[in-house]
């Protein structure tokens, strides 16, 4: 018997990696699964990946038929999620949101880092942020999780460890990140023809992208003390992995073994989330939903350097929010899901 | 219940997409491991990807501990299968092969393509050629298996709706294929530096590559009559998928329909041969065991273009290998198996 | 004392390779650059590496302001040069075009592999086809040049020697070729979106490239009778490059040496291209105007098969517009050029 | 006439880009081109690009015949060059050393990061640090240039405006950078090959890279104090390119504007280093001399910006010797070289 799911905006590449996991889940059945833009086209012709789909056709969204299912997955673009996310809730259907819409408590960071107003305030600090590593208890069997995410993801699994231990100052962190092209959407743009990224590399939006408050909050949370962090990501000539390398200057007194051993010891039982003993690399968790996190302290220079590897489909995307479904469901945390990455 | 099986030769691509499968399969279990290179490392450390292996080291290859499983899957170097493999099927132990040393039936064809004399000839043409879509009835409950090459299975696939249905004339066939770089294996060469080989593409062994004869044994069995081929593969810069672009002079009286639909035809009930409405990409099959097939009949020029898509570690190594075996041990074919690659 | 040239369409990628090679060229003073779309702005903000050009805005096209240069480089998208070429042309003013709008004999080709009729059909036939290894005589001094085809640079360029020593059958030609994905243009479309074709391989057009009257319009003149053939391009996941790997029967009695040495011998005097010792590969032209080409006799299949690799934009395009250019001018052939690829 | 210059380790990525660049410069002549592995071999065998070297073979390396040059340079690994660089300064011929033997006054560092003690330390502080934007003035008519590595390169140039100007302060640095493969050299290892590296990103030797001592030794000259800097090396899926992106807090008062405006201000005059108006990508410099600047101060986090682009191989190494080369030799300092990239 399985839970009856819909996914709003399959067709998005984070709505299609959902589609390709559900295909392989044992107990989430997607009996709706909306596109705009192909509505009536079968999925299998847009994704000829998605076999499993092939003879069905995208459903046009309609909310009523949302809300008789067991949990719905939002994929859409950032701000169209406000309006059909607090509808959904409203109802009493369990909703995972994977857009930024409901990840802020603070009201005012929707103005300030996306440029207009939040239309449905009410419903901000009562969404669990949707990592299970560090907010598991409101997860399982919540009703509406935002989805984190990808660099966030990233980035609050590597400092995770070393914020809570207090081995580091968190006032001094700098977040040097760097995605695939799959984190840009299948949107079309000069800065994704194939012809100007291969081969490059470059830092974009250096000092305002959207997912630095949402890393300020979850961070300041961990804390205890508001925190402002420096994020630049980058771009590189890969269609997914993501990688965050963190600097932070070290506490007075840290034990640097301590820095070295503290993703171990963090998340000695997470399933997903592995301490690495070198360097991690965004390869080894292609199409799964691992992260892999290492840290270091530099005794010369008096900074700890914390790195994690996700894909940022899986865990930075559709995987975390299976996840999560599995958690608000009451079913395994694991189950349909895998932590062994596609090599090479 | 899981039947006991051992991979030997497991720290190749090939061998480590096999425990990545078996991770993953409800009806396998991996209870030998072998590495001559990695004997006694941990599986994870050699292939962080591998995560379920933490904790467990590489086996040495000791032929005994083989006999008593239910089967034995072998990633060996071409050349090194033949006395063990031998071996194993005497003990009347199930194996599959995945090099070339038991594919051929005419032991002439050892020293010809692979330079020198076969080792134990006696068990040429009695192994299965572990193509599930065209010799399945061989391969159930059978006893040995010889997984075909990543060529071999592209080209095979592509031509034998064409050539079953006499819609073209097998002496003229012309297959033209491209293989992403992990079809080099492991091993150290400038040919598979990154810096030599990204951004690069260039034909090899163009007259000479030793899946030749196998695409020929096989489609002189389909054909009725001895064919040759000319067959060039291509270096293509990415990891995985393997394409196999074939041309060959339409039969007289060629119905042009009848080409374009040979695939559908063909592969209606097969579980992991798609026939595709446009020509196939390799990346829509990566991680999978699926294979795209396409077909078109040209009447300016008089020929059939047939062309299919795998990824060469999946259809064209351990995914073909594990479905073999799942047809061997009488479980369901698609078990651990997936036809949804990963994309983008 | 420099010729003073212009650019018409110069912020495409054929159009910016222009300007990058005329940037470095010592004859030729590019002293008119139009661009429809960044017409206003800076050649340098629109082609950040094109740093000779900051300060320097791209024209409008102003077709008066043409006909008073020394030569116009035409880099239009097909059908657009066909009124504006005739004009230049009339003016008795200098011209190559890179489209393929005065590159066919025939009027006929146009509405069947370009899909409407030619607009200034009575210019037809009076261009030169500017590949100076077959054209020179007709392209020194000349005034009006269709500058070829990528895929026909190459594939012409591997098969030449061949043809013209009836060494293979005509007849029997099949081109199997692959470009890297500057060859489909600055546009935007799913099939340039780096995520969809990173990693992937695949075959397009398979039947109805538009380089394929012209690829035997050529063979034709050089065979002396009315040659067809197979011609299938493939996308590679890289920005530049092409190979063409043509395949035909062995002419009856051909000596096989022959087969093998007749690229070294036709091009023994040419200053670009360069027979190889092995097949070639696409990175070793990057950037430079170089042709790489080898031959093979298959006595076991009776087959020739010919490879020739190029920079789509160098020989492919805008390197043989500058070779063309510079023999129209009285220049010396290799001014400008190179012949030495970017590598690795 | 030309100057007769030699080249010691010409077999090598870093060796081969200076032969490409020696093929078209008009006033250096290579007269000695020396390989240890592949000495009597035809270059143009080992690297197929180089045609203007065919019929040339790679000389064995005999110190004998370089002292009759009027430049060497010596592009052989790290420890290699410090006999034999000795050996050709005390003869008074004039040496560009692209290893890090002579970078560093300081002989302790060698043995600190280099992991063995400098055999010729009495030359270490006399051979001038060969960064044109920086040292240009010793560089002129100098005798012995020690080449910058290629991670200094892009660090020192992106904060070089920044310090000078006392716009950050020193003490707080962090950069963050990642470069193509190529940086690893021609040596074989799984590293480096194509189906590891491709489609993944990793930091590597976070806390002890080489070129750390290089950066804060450079650092430190510019801002009059003891500079320690974190520096965490990347390596990106891409042959070729070098990003690197630099934080530190903001200088008490530091104004705004003068930190975005500090790289178009300071380097007004230099022929290959462009402030640009957004971040940098590494290819728009391929195959070029040319680095690419920008900075931005982060108010709200009270931190500066600054990115450096530039090609490894080309400013990095090869470019950036002949630059020195051409100012050593009284030469036009742009002689032989282009700002131009190659790109797409």
């Amino acid at each position: 018997m399985s839970f009856r799911v819909g996914v709003v905006g399959a067709s998005g590449y984070t709505g299609a990696e959902l589609l390709r996991l559900l295909a392989a889940h044992p107990g989430l059945e997607p009996v709706v699964v909306t596109s705009r833009e192909f509505a009536g086209k079968d999925v299998a012709s847009v994704y000829p990946n998605l076999v499993a789909y092939a003879g069905r056709s995208y459903d046009e969204l309609d909310a009523g038929k949302l809300t008789d299912l067991d949990l719905v997955f939002m994929a859409l673009p950032h701000g169209a999620s406000m309006e059909l996310g607090a509808r959904i809730a409203e109802a009493g259907v369990r909703v995972v949101d994977l857009s930024a819409d409901f990840r802020l408590e603070d009201p005012q960071a929707y103005p300030e880092w996306f440029g207009s107003a939040h239309t449905a305030p009410e419903w901000l600090g009562k969404w669990a942020y949707g990592l299970p590593e560090l907010h598991r208890q409101e997860i399982v069997g919540g009703q509406a999780v935002a989805n984190p995410g990808c660099y966030p993801t990233a980035a609050l699994l590597a400092l995770a460890p070393l914020v809570t231990g207090r081995l580091i100052d968190p006032a001094t962190i700098v977040i040097s990140a760097a995605s695939g092209v799959s984190g840009a959407g299948r949107g079309l743009s000069p800065g994704v023809h194939f012809a100007n990224v291969d081969a490059s590399f470059k830092a974009y939006t250096v000092t305002g992208h959207k997912h630095t408050p949402e890393i300020e909050q979850e961070l300041s949370r961990l804390a205890g003390e508001q925190v402002h962090v420096s994020f630049v990501p980058h771009l590189v000539p890969m269609p997914r992995g993501l990688l965050a390398t963190c600097f932070a200057e070290l506490a007075p007194g840290a034990d640097l073994d301590a820095v070295s051993q503290a993703p171990a010891t963090f998340y000695a039982s997470e399933p997903f989330v592995r301490a690495t003993h070198a360097p991690p690399e965004t390869k080894y968790t292609l199409g799964s939903n691992a992260c892999h996190v290492w840290a270091t302290a530099d005794v010369r220079t008096g900074r700890a350097i914390a790195i994690a590897a996700i894909d940022n489909l899986g865990k930075g995307a559709a995987g975390q929010a299976i996840q999560n479904a599995n958690l608000m469901l009451g079913l395994p945390e694991t189950l349909g899901l895998t932590a062994e990455g596609v090599f090479p």
